[in-house]
């Protein structure tokens, strides 16, 4: 194949791994004879400090004529504790979102054994968990009509059948290449949208003979995620419900440093890590590449290139078998290597592979 | 005192466990010299069945009469595979909530040493979690303007400032009688709502200058509830939320069947467990009443007497000390007790005491 990456590196520690991811994503292309051209572009608070827009009309353009996005991070502290602040980094990502019609996020909760002592959960609960959230992107609430004033305010969960069935449609294709289970997450028996969601994914269940779909109230969904992890398979849900569902997700595997996600829909899709842009680390070479890294595995295998995933992923496992490992993961006593030495060793391990 | 109580038993176990909160109550209120008289009126899918309605005028004004309301659990399945059935037992737990004016659910989350190991979360991180969650009950997306047709539907997230401001109150009182810190939880960075609520809740934070008062984003307060659960002290979030985080919180405890909670707000305030109606085990004798008989404490407690909620507290620590438990918490090869049994052990131990 012939890729064009637009390469947003966004804040915070988001241009080091952004780096790594790059360096990884040329091996591989190097390793399996494609071309690979990138286009730089700024989104953010570094974009906001540039041009005043956290996601440029110059980036959008960037990110649409690409074949794919790889992104990192953005945000910066000097905005938090001002939500009400007019330009913040977070519309940028949400902007990118709608302008790109990206209404799949896709989200794999996976645990790493070597990492599941990190977990909060007890490890006989967590080590079997093995699941994919999918959660609506650019419906709901985020974007649904606003209003505030200074006694009152509202926001309106808002969504259209189409909206409902593209949505469902990911994911129950995503059930029938993994173990064909899928929960459907709402609130049905309170809300109107969630009735909605529920009739339209009993609609078409019928068509996925193979898959057996449940459907669970959110409150159970944020319990059972917790007791029992291994139970889900492919998870789906509204915006707001998946925000909060597949941050819980992300945090039960202890490997939250490592997992990557894909952003897809009706143009050029994106491919990210779910950490932040953790400022307080930006320029010491110690954040952790590997969920960067996995999200140019998911990047390879968007496009069907399963073996290039997957070399991608045996060069992390033996990373961490090998204790390369950043700070925040190396074994006691072990050598403690930065952003760039684990992305050269694993970039190095592809070439050679 | 001279003690009014509507006891609602509704669906499935709730019928047992309340005989034993009536039991516990009556205890108590012999042991201290309060009067105490019980009128029983029907609700849930019990009050479908009779008279077509899950909170009926009738139970209502039982409620709106008496001092509080001890109430049970409603629910039976033959309502749950249809979300979109004309009545529904939830819809009478909303209709009390509406009624009565019950703006403010209180959750504590609290661990029972000998239940620590029943936490999916590693003891360490669980065994000094001791918050509350103050969910706001009435307002939100539950009774906002709903509308949906076969393409499209949507729900109404409306808050106004009256709304706000009286459920901040109350959690900050009880960040007042707690550790001083209260989280307000919200996403402020995308809800017009959260904004308002934040804008309020930073409004009247100089009124509390003992209090700590923190801003988080509701996906972060789900991962941090998991990773860092002594965090908390007190946390309030909005309906929807809440209805989320109250349900993680309660599973953390590895004590759910344990736990009770209040809702308070304009008129007769009602106390109960946080499970449900569990209608497999109906009228067999194993359901743990204890959750029941904290929210007796609770009641005692929002009346201001606390030697009666502490007296609670104690004997049900002495039945699990004892292990006088029902089975599902009962030690390797101890007897096991009957629903029955542990709360006349409990009302036995007030006696005398
Ligand atoms: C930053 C914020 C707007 C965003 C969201 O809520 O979608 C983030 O939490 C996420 O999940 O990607
Ligand atoms: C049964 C349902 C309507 C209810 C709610 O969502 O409020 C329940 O989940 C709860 O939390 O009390």
């Amino acid at each position: 194949m012939d890729f064009k990456i637009a390469v947003l590196a966004g804040d915070g520690i988001g241009p080091e791994i952004s780096v790594q991811g790059v360096e990884v994503m040329s091996a591989v292309c190097e390793k399996f004879g494609h071309k690979v051209s990138y286009e730089h572009a700024i989104c953010g608070a570094d974009a906001i400090d540039k041009v005043g827009d956290p996601f440029p009309e110059a980036t959008y353009q960037v990110c649409k004529d690409a074949d794919a996005v790889l992104f990192s991070a953005v945000g910066d502290p000097k905005f938090d504790n001002d939500p009400t602040a007019k330009v913040r980094p977070e519309q940028g990502l949400l902007a990118m979102r709608k302008k790109l019609g990206l209404f799949a996020n896709i989200r794999p909760v996976q645990t790493f054994k070597c990492l599941i002592h990190k977990s909060p959960l007890r490890a006989e609960l967590v080590e079997n968990a093995d699941f994919i959230c999918i959660r609506e992107l650019t419906g709901g609430m985020y974007f649904g009509e606003k209003y505030q004033d200074n006694d009152k305010a509202y926001d309106t969960n808002y969504y259209t059948r189409p909206e409902i069935e593209r949505i469902l449609k990911v994911a129950f294709e995503y059930a029938m290449k993994r173990r064909k289970h899928l929960t459907v997450v709402d609130k049905a028996n309170v809300l109107a949208s969630s009735r909605l969601w529920r009739q339209i994914a009993q609609e078409m269940a019928p068509n996925y003979p193979e898959v057996t779909t449940d459907y669970m109230f959110v409150d159970n969904a944020a319990m059972k995620m917790i007791q029992e992890p291994a139970f889900f398979d492919v998870m789906v849900t509204e915006n707001t419900f998946g925000d909060i569902l597949t941050d819980e997700g992300s945090v039960i595997s202890g490997s939250m440093g490592l997992l990557p996600s894909a952003s897809t829909g009706e143009s050029t899709p994106v491919f990210e890590p779910i950490h932040g842009s953790w400022p307080q680390a930006k320029g010491l070479n110690i954040a952790n590449p590997l969920a960067q890294i996995l999200s140019v595995a998911m990047l390879f295998e968007y496009f069907d290139l399963k073996e290039e995933g997957a070399l991608i992923r045996k060069a992390v496992d033996a990373s961490l078998d090998a204790n390369v490992r950043t700070p925040e993961i190396q074994v006691a006593g072990g050598e403690k290597y930065g952003t760039k030495e684990v992305g050269q060793w694993i970039a190095d391990y592809i070439r050679k592979a």
